[in-house]
């Protein structure tokens, strides 16, 4: 495909010779002269200028004069190099079919063009159309999984779940399993709690291989629509999170916390629990939170706080020995 | 059913009206006019204050004048609130019975009124009375489960493995996998070492979903009796744990440590290897364990420090940018 | 066995009695008169003085006077007992043979001397001689596994990963998952990039219980010979990993991060994404590096800083409240 007919598909600009032909899509440093690459990080900013690419999707300010590439202008370079991945490499759809070999319970609901492999247990669910169900998943009573919503291989979705439409799910991941809930005798012996609540994941949401949510104790656990969640992420029962929000791997929520929309949490955070993040709060790798913040706070270092006032003790902490010593 | 009626079947007294109906459970904040609910946590005290709740089970301390619920007064609200669960939401015993779609081993020894899930392996083992094995999971070869133990989906118990009864394990645990043990020559090449010993969880143990609990290099890896493990817990080879020790999220033990009674490890707390810790050891989340410490001690930061010392050192850093500004 | 005939077998000297018999292996510790064990790490000095053991596999430095055992003399007591354990305890080769309950694609490739247990889902995969694929496992399309490879059960090898030859996975390793690559537009909605790149995982390589590796976005994820990987372990899309490192339990490696040979990762320690670590560096436990690092540093604390600047500031700090007590 010639980049001025991506470029059209697109609806983009370009600078540069539109009539070479690109036949796929790749990294700035391991791309060839029939690749089209793309730009959005300083990190690579070598990379761009060493780059055998003859396309780039890249913003017109990174563009440097003499540069041997063609330029596909875009506001939101790794946006607009997406859909030219797609372009290259559309998904190939399943053909929909249910296994003989796996375990439907005659009460369950199937939807039509659904997808079970083999060694799945459904049990008596709900599963709507277009929904794909992998290999050794089990899927426990009273579960309603909602349209297109796709579960990789070995998955568990424990009794009374309920997850929206276009949903991923990878393997490995836990649905819905019991809370770290106990009560305490006098001597020290943990009794547990019954845990009566589900799991609400809402749709648009990607959840992580190995990834564990709680169901609630008493309330819900809520995952909000169009949230990312990592692999090996832990999340305790009656957490709440809100709309577009950014789990990445290892982060540890603990339980009833409530985060706000667009919250990011950086790899290895860590939430205590019962606290209170407001919208577009980004909380940085490792950093360990264990109060409330405010809409739009950064924080940085364990125990978090904002990231100016964690970066400044930093900064002092890095001088403190030279100090020590001159005052000796 | 009458709050006096549940008041009756827990032994407690209560202060307020006796007749109202309760239906059912629920949090302070969600709770109705038909539920009882239950207060043991100062960061709810404006839900208590707000909520509609007809009965709420409290500590007679925490009462307050005109309180517009009838309380149920408790000396440990949070277990007389679990007994109040159980009354609303009997556990539903499954049937047992061994599903045709299961794989069992013919030397196996199964118990009476076992429930085995469809595709479950069970190789040369021994499965005690009223033990539930969820589907897909895998138990190998001279594993023994004690009475009443419960499985869910899709666990492993590696070879050689002895559990207790009363034992609840959560979808997606391994136990028994092989520690981490290599010899490393001179040229930096890692050799395997033949990991031979066992893991022995005792009874009333609690694992949570997608642990992993190593089995011993020579000896075995313990669990105490009664003691509970969350999510995404990693406890490596040898690793010795006493009773009724609560060890919540993504916390990592490394070898060879060993642990006394009612030990609390915080969320993503971390031990070194081959450390001891003493009975009632408190680790708070994020703490890193890099020695050994005494009965009783609390710990905090990372590298973890007596939380007094710990809270010591940050309040000093956190004025320590504001000493250098002046000192200059 | 004689203690003579073990020294023997291993072409090392023995000082001490030749003729006493072994019947086992075991620690210091836990070691009786039958029994051999080792010693190499001075926390365990104690136990060698007082071992009940007759003969133990020791560098002759640390071997000391009237010891009432014989001492096998080691340059590397690990590996050499490493020797030991296989000698009394000779891995038992499972036999070969396709369950008749495991989901086999007929355009499947199956080595010789393959096996394969109930319920693992194979497709259209190639699988060399003599492996061995655990129950319950997913193997995707176009998988391809070198010879002589384990799989533990209940694994899942996503589509296009290329398995080397001698590698072991541990049961509940997902290998392959999709990277976290999303677009996100102005409003703060994700897109998902899709992810097509793959994982490569080269000769000797083991990997631990619950670990997770996404498959590349673009290029491929690459994990190098002889590379050891503990349980628990998050490894992001387009990490590239040397030969001979070790990582263990819960370390979390973001995306696109390049490692050297020899690298040595303490548990839970964490690592930015887009960073370059030298050949032979080494990473304490917990730490948290976000930037790179030449050859043979070693790094503590969270930021990551080599190792004496990071003790530094933590003696300094351990100093600064009775400094800011004084000063005032």
């Amino acid at each position: 495909m010639k980049i001025g007919e991506i470029a059209k598909k697109l609806g983009l600009s370009i600078i540069g010779d539109s009539d070479i032909e690109i036949s796929d899509v790749a990294t700035l440093s391991s791309a060839k002269s029939e690749h089209i690459s793309f730009y959005h990080n300083k990190k690579y900013s070598a990379d761009l200028e060493k780059t055998l690419a003859s396309a780039v999707v890249i913003q017109k300010k990174h563009l440097f004069d003499n540069a041997e590439f063609t330029a596909v202008i875009s506001d939101n370079p790794l946006d607009d190099f997406r859909r030219v991945v797609e372009i290259f490499h559309p998904v190939i759809e399943q053909k929909p079919g249910i296994s003989e070999f796996a375990h439907i319970d005659p009460q369950a609901e199937i939807g039509e063009n659904v997808l079970i492999e083999p060694y799945a247990v459904i049990e008596k669910s709900t599963i709507a159309i277009r929904c794909r169900i992998g290999a050794s998943s089990v899927i426990g009573d009273n579960v309603e999984i909602g349209e297109n919503t796709r579960i990789f291989p070995r998955v568990v979705i424990y009794p009374n779940t309920k997850i929206g439409s276009n949903v991923i799910i990878h393997s490995g991941a836990i649905i819905g399993s019991d809370g770290f809930g106990y009560s305490r005798t006098a001597d020290g012996v943990f009794r547990k709690i019954p845990q009566i609540g589900r799991v609400i994941i809402e749709d648009n949401v990607e959840i992580g291989a190995n990834t564990a949510i709680d169901r609630g104790a008493l309330d819900d656990t809520i995952i909000g629509a169009g949230t990312k969640i990592d692999n090996l992420v832990q999340i305790g029962h009656n957490v709440i999170i809100g709309k577009n929000c950014a789990i990445t791997g290892q982060v540890g929520i603990a339980g009833s916390c409530k985060l706000g929309d667009r919250v990011l949490l950086g790899g290895q955070s860590g939430l205590a629990g019962h606290l209170i993040l407001g919208d577009d709060v980004v909380v940085f790798a490792q950093a360990g939170v264990e109060k409330s913040f405010d809409d739009g706070t950064v924080l940085l270092g364990s125990p978090a706080r904002p990231s100016r006032e964690t970066l400044r003790q930093w900064a002092a902490m890095a001088k403190l020995p030279e100090i020590i010593k001159k005052m000796k």
